[in-house]
């Protein structure tokens, strides 16, 4: 018999409503078998994002639902400790898209990828300002966004890991740039440490449409969206001529079942502002990591942007670290060292 | 004393719901005297457009709402009978936006034009399929759709003026073009003279999502929307990846009021499909109109490109045709000939 030390979090519910802990059992497995041209990798990091749980529905989704009772997954790093696969040797590191277990098989395809040669860069950050988090907010803001120099941008989930680097990044390029957070520290945090121009705590704002009305009165020519619902009502309502509005997430409405989007009312701005609004996956910008990474690699280290983590430990959290990303405890990239 | 030989239609109620008669009052007025760099314009052909019902509501708008008191207005083609303005000689006949009168004041700016130079071309297309309609048509489609050879593309309102033109543009690319449309006639138009391979009577569908998924299994590519509303739901939950959708007009709304746009649920699929929905203003392209004028005579006069009109004849019907459009009793571009 083999011994049973792969750990795993296996999907055993679909949620109604938030994710909690009763959708998911530990169990443990063996270690897997690999064939040529494959590689056995070690997860050392999960990654939490938001969109985890869109995955867990089975509604129409960029990629298939999580199967129940198949392992809940992540975006990881993983070191690989045996391979059969000449681009991936052993003891390297790649970031990928994994399970929740201690040992995954892979063939190298796909999302994973061998990490980026960006020197004097803290391992965890490449789940965050140089992995996916960092690149969303990378090729959302510069490939749809197109900031230019004296634009008004507006972010929300702007205190999120993707939010708060795409608004440094308008900073970069100029822009006027606001936050749309959840809380006084979250905001403080953004002006203070990011370097926003403002930012607004939406929970303790009665007339948002108003509000940004005040705080762009010719318009937001670019809006990051991580968020849909009435934020994005109110955002298109103070939409600017040409404006870009970028798709990155829909958080407000993952809890909703099958379809995530809140219903919205105020598109008809999109016509008479001659407005796009357009949705986009990093996963389809892969070929381009590096140019995100050393991008972001450079800024991080001269001190442009700021990113900040929030790590936790230890395999058995796994499903109440991702609870926690969803009822906002977090501050900073959510990331569970095992 | 003046003579009141100058007829208008002054707006005097702001419809709630659909237009009438009575949002409109009859009078006579003198004519319009003109200064240095204006031009006096006899009302030949008046246009009815389906944005016309959202110029009176108050709500925002791409143009100012027309004023409670004061002249209708259209799209025209008007005679020059006076001028004081060196490139608006007299004779010529310009395209424009008029009041509803007999002559008007126009300075020859913004969206006043002499018309193209397009041979044997019967002047009242000018306002159709060689004016604002054919150019939105050429615009959404060319530069927002970016049709490709074996594209699958769908336009609602596709019977209208606006609609057929821009399945038709699609066809000469080559691509699979739908039609939705609310009459067996016009569905039979679309196929039989159009060239569409497709047409869909929404009226006789109980289940245009089913519907939309069985014609396009792979996903629609490109959505030139004239209506909004549930039938935007529709084609977006059918959408495919990195589909463009033109945001072109939303008449299920225009009677709603002061917002236009009927709530949509279905955004998400922007996201997951990685595409776009994208507004436009013809009024932005009016420096390409020789472009487009030209690549539409030229395909109405070979034939590959079919137009259809319904003139009505007489001043003092403008009302009763503006009510027509929208029970969509016209079959072809709606004109009023005064």
């Amino acid at each position: 018999m083999s011994n049973l030390n792969n750990r795993q979090w296996l999907f055993v519910k679909r949620p109604i409503g938030p994710v909690d802990e009763s959708c998911f059992r530990r169990v443990e497995v063996g270690m897997p078998e690999i064939g040529v041209g494959q590689i056995i990798l070690q997860n050392l990091y999960f990654s939490f994002d938001a969109s985890m749980r869109t995955w867990m529905n089975e509604g129409p989704n960029y990629l298939e639902p999580v199967v129940l009772g198949q392992p809940m997954r992540s975006v990881t790093l993983a070191k690989i400790i045996k391979s059969r696969h000449p681009d991936f040797p052993v003891g390297e590191i790649v970031m990928g898209m994994n399970s929740w277990e201690d040992y995954s098989v892979s063939s190298g395809e796909g999302f994973c990828q061998l990490l980026p040669n960006i020197p004097d860069i803290p391992l965890s950050y490449f789940l965050g300002a140089l992995g996916p988090t960092g690149y969303t907010a990378y090729f959302g803001m510069i490939d749809i966004g197109r900031p230019k120099t004296g634009e008004a941008v507006l972010v929300s989930g702007a205190a999120g890991a993707v939010g708060s680097i795409a608004g440094q990044i308008a900073k970069l390029y100029g822009c006027f740039v606001v936050g749309l957070a959840g809380s006084k520290e979250k905001c403080e945090w953004l002006v203070d440490e990011c370097g926003y121009d403002l930012a607004i705590n939406y929970k303790e704002c009665d007339d948002l449409d108003g509000k940004l009305a005040g705080v762009f009165p010719n318009g937001i020519d670019i809006f990051f969206d991580n968020v849909g619902g009435a934020t994005l009502d109110s955002a298109l309502a103070n939409i600017g001529n040409n404006a870009r509005i970028i798709s990155c997430g829909a958080i407000s409405g993952y809890d909703a079942g099958e379809n995530p989007s809140v219903p919205i009312k105020n598109h008809w701005m999109l016509l008479i502002r001659e407005a796009k609004m357009q949705g986009f996956l990093v996963s389809s910008y892969m070929h381009r990591a590096v140019e995100a990474a050393e991008y972001l690699g450079t800024h991080i280290s001269n001190g442009d942007i700021i990113f900040r983590e929030h790590i936790e430990e230890g395999f058995d959290s796994a499903p109440s670290v991702l609870k926690m990303l969803y009822a906002g405890k977090n501050t900073g990239k959510l990331i569970l060292k095992l």
